[in-house]
């Protein structure tokens, strides 16, 4: 197979003959298409053409292997082509966003001044690209249940015990059976290569530094493998499954990464359809206004009509997932496959967490998503003190967790009083990883043990045990 | 009969003989002035002269043939006096809001950029006349009914299901009988003219490409007929009945529409006199004093001193309906005429429902008039939660339907599993016609349709029969 | 006795000797400084001067007969002597507050324009002295209680009946056994010619034109005598008796305004002491600044130390008043003094609202002074719904009333609904008569009146009787 | 022992041998460095060089004497190295924050203009070193517990009762039976040298004048014995215990002030280790940016990385503070060695208040160290409410005070209704001290004695035994 001039890649530039330059190989997606979980259009605007800057960010370098036989892997550039390429991006004038992020990059302040993960999310807003920002911050229609995640935990309260022993204080604490430094992981977050190069792997090593527990995304943008090449001999990694419609595809998901060492699955069963996230949908609509020096998007009188396809980046993501997942059905499938501990992620009220414990899994993660799914969700915290009220025995059938709005160390000690095992944290992390890398992920865990231990003794606990219903009151009159 | 000249018209310009000139014909309206629902004030501003700009915009084209005798139609102008009025049209010079709304207009987005009804509602108040945005948007006092009605929605969150199958999700039902694509109705809503040159007829077409039913309001701009015939062969039309205060000018409404076709009759019972629309009052002396430049209307020092009608645009419409309509005496009275479905709209409190229940009509619309009539009357979502609650019969004997302060597909779900049948949309119709006309009322229930099926599917609902009170919390704790 | 000159009467500069001159008459004071219910400071600053400018405003004429002896009335000033004065005062500087004042009142918009209570307050703010409004606007402390009695009428909703006959509809009631036009009357209000020359006038006038009851206060700044001679014939005044701590002066004011012919006495039971109102008291050190061109009184470095005297205003008014009044000693005394029916003002709370039924009275108004004596007392409003809740029985035995906070006719009839027999309004007519004078007052009632019709006829009510505590939510959900 | 050259002493400059220079005298802290509260690093700033500046205002004169063996005090600076020293420090530039307080002190209002603490607060913010000013405002987290400390009394309103004699009105009352002009005491409060030169002393002396109690912390910035000095003869002070965790070091520390004249022990359980102060750990970088021009320490770009110690000011206070306090072991061991009336500082539960009782103390101070410990610790206003509700028994057996949040007359009414015997202020005496020094002090007894008896007598109350529970209501609806 000989090498591929640039001239002969575009002769294929139509749906009837589609071939894609990728990191200088060239590949034939003409049948991949209609398959293309983000839709044929995307890939058509660079058919014929190279592909390399929209497509590394926001898929894992196996994608192609797994999903594009490898007829399809027509070879390399010639070395001239190639050449050709990088130069045209040496060259390439730097859009008005890129400049803003550079700028930013420079001025961003040293890591020790970064004290609570607030400071850390300024940061990474000033420093991502809006595109990343607009993925990561993004929540469904008014965003109402992303800021009600974060509110829920202000109207919780800390009946404080003084005159307690706690000059030894000790966070750690069991996830699964899996040691963890505080009651604290890291909640599947994806696309982290969007804010880093080093994507997820940053959140593994600083996961292991700290001796914290990462789960990691399906849509995660590294692969599977190359996450568990950074971890550390002893480390653990949960993973976060999106079961595909096809059981066969989702059972070689799964059956992967059991053989990687994957050591729990938390199967999501919140994000069957895409989340309304506007925010994201605009994004590329407002980067071109301001390419053309348009102020807002809404003055764009001589844009050119053209169709959103109603979606964003998350809705890419998950277009090919099972929206027909039942107890009866998917549970035992899943437990078929695997003897690791199953979670269920996205648990959204009482009724669901009793039929989910009854069904036998190990854990369940209170989720809405961060306010990604469905407005109107009940913020997790709500959901939690709700079971403990009505159902205090699932707590004993089922490990229970909650993520979505923890913002502080008091937070976390909210969650525990009322009965969680542990809190997960997504955002915060792939704010941290893209702001700072490695340390950045490292400093977060260590704002968080710093808030925890203090306000363990405060409070008059010194042991995670210590933490009991009857400390939270339910507002502060 | 011959063609008149402007100086002959100029003449009859006083209380004791006033002709008014109507796109190029001459009316005698001297008897009609004390009639004028809008009072004879506005009419004598045009004794002599021509009155087109002012008239056509808000009275549908038979408005004269049904009001002024016939031997008051005194023919057309001469050729030649036509011509002058055309020509100084043509050179009028434009007002200032005039001109902003032509500057808005050529600046409007893409319809592929509105993602929600709030984008729309944006850009129809960037792009309307500053008199129709004062009748669209206005409520009555300080306008906290019109707000509270949208703030209730947000008090209620959703007791979210998962692992149902859902990948087949069906939003129709049907209202009265009558198939609708999505359990959302257009909602009377008057003056469509006033943004849009072809007024109602836009939402009319909207309706019948998207599937959904239209009321009519007795108030539109254009005439009943004129919108029948904007109808596709099958398509609904309800009609919004306002009753007049003498009887057998009200017959001759009722058997006008029926004769025409419309399938229902809402009978409004909570506009029997004017709302205080503050907003909607001041408009004309807030466009005066902008054509003056004098930058807000409490710095008109030498604005000479003028009385206010007090009615705005609003007053007018209503001015001669029926003030004593009862249980006993008009719910007969209107059955006695039709034997369509008969609907009230504008119930505000349960006992209300009961009555209606009790009197033998087929549906109740609990409705405030979008805030536009009693401040501090409920919102309609806190009646239909109250009347859940307190009287789940009524249910049973009547099909129950919402408006007011609807904006997002959640909305709509929560009216729904609370009990209604539809809910009833009017302001984001008016909007969408004036901004785009037939297409942005089809983009509107696009997007309510999209946001419908998703927020189904993620709350656990494959069809409408699905959405059950038990998947409402009251509130987020 | 001979006329003075103004270097004779510069001679008596000091608390020794202490002469000033009032419109052109010449007084020893020096006895009366200690008794000054404003304090001997503020006389002193005018010792052995012209004191007219700063004295009228504030006292009604009499207040010189009524308080120094005849021997120390010591004639006029000489003719050269008062055209010295009269020249001064011409050619007098004015000060920038007098000069914005100016300003203002030639960019007052028409009468026509105001269409609610809130409009004529905007007009009045930009239209008074600062003294003025300082003294009107002003309340306790941070002015918590103040808002808060507005905001209690917030959350009421109606339970808003259709249906019902209302075309005729009739707002008129009786107080006391007198008619009134609406269920408004005006609550004591003093010192209007702080606003306007002919001050408490304009609003006898204006009570006439409409057909309401002025409630006088004992501090107005005409003198009972005046204000009555201001009256109709067949009008109604009240009296608010402030009453003096010594029995006899008080009883001298009850048998003056008897004689006049005032209809009750309405004792001020809730403004022994004076409030906390820093506006007021901050005024004048904000004057001084603002001459001396230093922008806020933060900044005033080099101003002179000096000594605050803490009452502002209000304190001034009420320095010898009553202080030890008590159910068993004041009412029988009262009752001793006039038939007249008698009503308490300032009950705030249902325990004092029993036993002031007990004691016999006719009437109470709840009230807390609007907001501007005890802060964090309960709005009247919600002691209204309290007592119409716990005590039912005193509504039978006493009429009651409210004042504090009323904006809009839907305030008035929420009122009306839980039991209230009127309700007072006192700011809003200050507000009126200083913009507009006796046109302004009127158009206060004029605006309630049809404010209080549109919302009885929708509410479903044509009289006052129909107001029934089942028409009111005590809440929006 | 001769005297000291600067050169000689700049050659111990390092963790191995390190002398610094505190007015004028040299001492060793070599041994001293690990034990030092603040941290090493601090001390070794400053390592060969004068620290005086840096020493003196947040250390009491006796500091040295006490935590510095007499060997180490090498003595003098010879004359010529005092006189660079005076040089140098009066030929300094001022940094642009010392400037800004120059500048904003000779603005600074006649005290008179002072109507209110929040007057006070505005005046020493603006008068306040930036360090000063960060520390004493400083609170935990995002201050959330120190705004509703405030916002606590904002929901209690008052049940005014009217027609009762309150002319003679005295708001004195006993504390552990000590007599008080108000119910209130000065709580503890650190470091005033921070905000005046005089320090402590300012309070004690305005104390004197005023007659009220002052309670002086373990960390003020006088000695003991200095403030003791500063008292009046007959003048009552009280004592705030930080116990150290070396038990004898902590004896030593209350035999010292038992032996001065202190009157009580308020031992403070409630700041065992460091709140997590922000505002107080970020003010050194937001110097020095200040100082290079850099706006805000965010685009601090270039600053070299840092380590935060992570504990600011008030961390360094309380380093080696006992963490196993219990009520077995701890006031046991306290009552051994005083028979003065010792009083729990910080209880912030019910639970905790009654171990107290039952701990055979004589009172407790409800507080949560003004919000600058556990963020989410419940307002002491509503533990005092609940207090009063659960357990009422507990009042018959301790005194209870609170303390946090108040700023008002009305504030310290409300909890003397709910059972407090009196209240403690802390931050309004730092403030006021450091604005205007005793008069400063003097003043903010003077408006709170003023509104309390205002506020007592609108109450209808003329003791403080006329305070009762039933005069509040919990809300205001």
């Amino acid at each position: 197979m000989s090498a591929w001039t640039l001239d002969q890649v575009a002769q294929h530039n139509s749906p009837d003959s589609c071939w894609v330059i990728i990191q200088n190989n060239v590949y034939d997606v003409t049948d991949f298409l209609p398959e293309h979980p983000g839709g044929a259009k995307i890939i058509l605007k660079y058919a014929g053409r190279d592909a390399t800057a929209a497509y590394v960010p926001i898929h894992p370098p196996d994608a192609l292997d797994k999903n594009l036989p490898i007829g399809k892997h027509l070879g390399p550039l010639s070395a001239e082509a190639s050449q050709i390429l990088t130069s045209n991006q040496k060259n390439r004038k730097k859009t008005k966003d890129e400049l803003r992020v550079e700028e930013a990059a420079q001025k961003k302040p040293p890591l020790a001044r970064i004290l609570s993960l607030r400071d850390m999310e300024v940061v990474a807003r000033q420093t991502l690209s809006s595109k990343a920002r607009a993925y990561y911050t993004s929540a469904s229609d008014d965003e109402i249940t992303h800021s009600e995640n974060a509110r829920a935990f202000s109207r919780f309260f800390f009946n404080t015990r003084v005159m307690r022993p706690v000059a030894r204080c000790d966070p750690s604490t069991r996830i699964l059976g899996f040691g963890s430094s505080i009651p604290v992981f890291v909640s599947g977050a994806a696309l982290a290569k969007l804010g880093h190069p080093d994507g997820e792997a940053n959140i593994t090593r600083g996961a292991s530094q700290t001796g914290i527990i990462q789960m990691v995304s399906s849509n995660a943008s590294l692969s599977y493998s190359e996450i568990m090449a950074a971890s550390a001999p002893s480390q653990t990694l949960f993973f976060q499954l999106y079961k595909h419609a096809n059981d066969s595809i989702a059972e070689q998901r799964v059956r992967e990464v059991v053989d990687l060492g994957y050591k729990a699955i938390f199967l999501t069963v919140d994000a069957i359809v895409a989340g309304n996230r506007e925010r994201d949908i605009r994004n590329p609509w407002e980067l071109e206004d301001e390419e053309k020096g348009i102020p807002t998007y809404w003055s764009g009188g001589d844009a050119p009509e053209q169709e959103a396809d109603g979606m964003g980046t998350a809705g890419a993501l998950i277009a090919n997932d099972d929206r027909d997942m039942t107890w009866e059905k998917t549970i035992p499938w899943l437990r078929s496959l695997t003897k690791l501990p199953i979670v269920i992620k996205g648990i959204q009220c009482v009724e669901d967490a009793v039929l989910a414990a009854e069904a036998g899994v190990d854990g369940i993660l209170l989720s809405n998503h961060g306010g990604r799914q469905l407005e109107y969700s009940l913020p997790p915290l709500e959901i939690l003190y709700k079971l403990r009220l009505k159902r205090p025995d699932v707590f004993d059938k089922v490990e229970v967790y909650i993520d979505g709005g923890i913002n502080r160390g008091t937070d976390v000690i909210k969650a525990l009083c009322l009965g969680a095992t542990a809190v997960g944290l997504g955002r915060p992390f792939l704010y941290a990883q893209s702001a700072y890398g490695t340390a950045g992920v490292v400093k977060i865990v260590e704002i968080l043990r710093r808030e925890i231990v203090t306000a363990m003794r405060l409070l008059g606990a010194s042991t995670i045990d210590d933490l009991r219903p009857e400390m939270v009151n339910a507002s502060a009159s």
